[in-house]
């Protein structure tokens, strides 16, 4: 089958591999039917992700049909269209029991990673039952392949976390796709302001179609200075960081009122100032979380009943075998306008 | 009267002053029985504190005797016997509905800061009917001083925000007041650990008494190492952060559980570093509080059902006339051993 | 000045009555702008609320203009546009500082009942700081007079209460104006589908133009079984009872899914049958409750932010004088088409 | 190998049977160390429980060492001492996913009800993975039957539901071995009284050496009077009902403070009146709920620290070839003073 496979920092090509095999009795193997590229992938092939060494199938993104499922699998079987989450968990350690399947002690973020990926014609998933979720009759299956991470990335990180509520503020820091998955799943919950703050008024101008009540583009420096004028000062409920630099956590912690939260979904490299001597009597709260996908089958039904588009985030299509192209698309963002590509196996 | 006045930093004295008034209908006066010598005091006359000008009756705790009221409180009369909280909560502004009292638009933190405090013979205390507690008949009231804001703020900065459970595992950087504050409340819930650290073996001592289950001296700057080792590399659910200095919440970051909570309490001057590099795909939450005080009747209650005892904080007792000499025996804790004194007006 | 006043059971009458004044320090007297009829009001009438005696000015409902402060309301001045709440909270009770203001131990449902309400020229307010709420400027004042009771009923009683979330399945039984406030203010959670249940098609048209996903006309008595059906046998996670009598609280029972939440809304006279004997094993929870107001200022900023239409409900209008033709209009609903009648003093 | 079989209303025995073995990968063989028997068992035995059919082994409680595990199996291996849970849970269903194991489509509870239970010699337990749990080394085995199902169930649905408090006032309405369960673990939570209700002085005893603050024999009808009296008038904050008759659920309306919550565990055989008509504008909330088991991680932590000893519970003891004299010492508490029998097998 073909594949994109990593092949130390900066190398990367599409290769022939084998078919993936069940070895495990919870194993799933899955035909890919869609994937996706992510920014970590982009991280992966700078070599900043040790853990990922070369030869690796990339990709944790995906839906498919199963091909076939190992003994003790009882949700699946061959045929049936899933939703690939970018977590596997194998539903029984500590950290599965309590709903927290990124830290899933046999599984988290391994696809991709750790074990071959979802860029290839077909993947093999552990612990199939709970790390794969069934397309319901009639969806529309290129959409879902949001679900697979980057809608409850947004969604669990950034909202959830953040305690979005009827009636609150929120500033979003940073209108990529995370900010913008972020976006649009904050308006589940009806807050009256969502202010989208970013460099590029292309991607702010797309924010402004997906729900946000204003943009401030940050190029002056002066953004947090603007959320507490347009605050009376007071500043925001929630502020959730969607870059993963020093600089826009800082704005955050510029910009929250007291009782407020800070939800970082950002993949920080580097520490970053907290500013305690002036937030200590803040009553603020600040999370992080890698993405349990604990919220995939909530976030299903609101797809379901068009509460939520995923497709939207969608801007570029391309066959397997112009994963290269996709690729360099999806790495030229800030000039091609990409959110994310879809990639068609 | 007599009081115990801020002249400048390093500059205090007892002095001869009027007896308050009621100013608004919702003042009351309290002839005051017993107050106490918090570490803000210490920091205001290190001159740490800008809203605390020269002149000021310091004191922010109490307990006393209702002398007179305004003519719209309700709740108290005078002969009541009371707690005065150190926030002054006005009930109506939108923080105070939102139970977060620290952050009143009208009071707040302003007893022994802006306006005049309880380290005197009386004191105005505005907003009585929200800032007063009745004191239950037959308690000890001596005790009840420690209610005014040392036992809410280790239990709602540490406890409560620390989301401390039946079965956890908490650690407590700091064995002083607050941090020891923090531990006799945390086993309200039965955590199954709880780690006290600190620098003095006396601190550690006290604390073995009060109910930690181990203590760690940190001289060497191995807590964190030795946290981890005896949680088999896991780490704490919750890390109360009970000293106000970056070193101490960077221990708390080393030694948090991906899911767990670090609880700010300590009152901290400059920022610090946040390893959101390590940090971000953990899980966990950071929390600062100033104290609301939202739970003095419910630690009221525990107080009288013998949950807790308030007495075993208090050390030394000294009269209203010898407040230089307590000042001198809290500011001197490490030799005196002193955790919290008692001075009887 | 001119008041609707109760005359015992069956009888009111338009009568000139004296201005009120302030009595305690906490008091306002409003000029009413725009008052409204409640369901309650007509039990009143037919002697069902033995708390309220003759010689009553009736109303609970209002927005208005203050008129006079008492020497202590710190947050209004003579010539505010306010919202009166239905419930007066005193801020300082055990129940006010739980944030349960419908338990008052000084106020609760006392306007319209045990003190002069608001269906007259002006009204005496009692606790005026925290029972009443400023208009914003711009806002469009007639729409507001429904956040003095039914949506915040709505919405606390059955939405709060009943824990609507995204992509949850709701049912409302019955579609008066209490079950349209609920249907209106469920949707600031998008849940996937809100089934509304009623006896009258004119109203469940309503509930359809409103936002329910599909409606059942419950005079065959089928209905449990057709919300059975569509939801493949599981019933609903929310069951928000808005009528007030045993049959509606047991079709309630009879739909709602393992793990769901039947929220109370109507006023019941009588008991109703509890299937225990089905329901003891099915992690359900059943909640009542007396609107508390506490969501006031949440629902503001909803209403200011375009996410809630509160004039919606709002069907017939009439002045001050015409109020006995605006009780007959309201109290013929089922004819009259009316939901809302609001009257302009 | 020997095993206690149910044969019909009225009709059990202890025959030989053949050893089970393992069916599905994700089964266990458990050898069994100890075992109990339960209420519910005595209800089996009555022919109340239509879907537990004659040939039936009984017993859904139990420790022991693994014998065999299937090849889906990752977190046992024979050898291995283990707690069962009451409640199989196959950790991939919805309800699974929420946590809601008492309602697995797949298990739930199954053990001695639709397939073989745990009162024999060797036991077969599907979903093995999410269904035992590890017995620490060095605890005391014995007493860890209890965390089969009744300290859980007591805790769960009483104390977790209840939502028990530091401070907070807990009535009891049953003092037999459910309403002793949810007595030792309410004290997690350091209420300020527990008052317990029942008829039998002796197991009100029990109570009082169990951390009950007071005790009320309700044989004159009058408990309801007498919390109420002793609250102020007030009632309870919680009050869990442990009996599983009308009238147990009946006292607790009767004595629920506004704001509480009725927590059920009772199994009831008929409907009971729910006093809608007092209790609509209460704002209490009433839970049902089959134990769930997932705080058996958590009850096993608290054992281990010594916030709990299960073995208080444990009146009797009878090995396995005397099981019948446990079933009458048992069936006959009233005279036995039974509270849980202890089998060894």
């Amino acid at each position: 089958m073909k594949a994109l496979v990593y092949h130390g920092p900066g190398k990367k090509s599409v290769d022939e591999r084998p078919k993936p095999e069940i070895i495990d009795p919870t194993d799933a193997v899955v035909k890919i039917l869609k994937t996706t590229i992510c920014g970590t992938d982009l991280h992966i092939l700078k070599g900043d992700v040790p853990t990922c060494t070369p030869g690796r199938i990339l990709g944790h993104e995906g839906v498919g049909v199963i091909d076939a499922v190992g003994s003790a699998v009882r949700a699946f079987k061959p045929g049936d269209h899933v939703i690939i989450s970018c977590i596997s968990a194998c539903g029984t350690c500590n950290y599965c029991r309590r709903s927290m399947y990124s830290h899933c002690v046999n599984g988290g973020w391994i696809l991709g990673n750790t074990i071959d990926g979802t860029q290839a014609d077909y993947v093999r998933t552990p612990y199939a039952d709970t790390s794969l979720y069934h397309i319901p009759a009639g969806a529309e299956e290129d959409a879902l392949v949001m679900l697979s991470d980057i809608l409850p990335t947004g969604f669990e990180c950034g909202v959830l976390n953040g305690k979005v509520e009827p009636g609150s503020i929120v500033a979003i820091v940073g209108s990529g796709p995370i900010g913008l998955a972020a976006l649009l799943t904050a308006q589940f919950y009806s807050p009256a302001e969502i202010i989208m703050i970013d460099f590029d008024d292309n991607r702010l101008e797309v924010a402004s179609r997906f729900g946000a009540t204003s943009v401030i583009n940050n190029k002056d420096g002066k953004a947090a200075e603007k959320v507490l004028a347009q605050t009376n000062g007071r500043g925001v409920d929630t502020a959730i960081e969607a870059v993963g630099v020093p600089a826009s956590f800082i704005t955050c912690q510029d910009i929250i009122a007291p009782g407020g939260v800070i939800a970082n979904i950002g993949v920080h490299g580097v520490k970053a100032d907290l500013h305690l001597e002036r937030l200590w009597d803040r009553n603020i709260t600040i999370t992080t979380r890698l993405v349990d996908t604990v919220s995939t089958p909530m976030l299903l039904k609101t797809v379901q009943s068009h509460k939520l588009e995923p497709k939207r985030l969608i801007t570029h299509r391309f066959k397997l075998d112009k994963i290269l192209d996709a690729y360099e698309t999806f790495g030229a963002a800030a000039k091609s306008g990409a959110l994310k590509v879809l990639i068609e196996a």
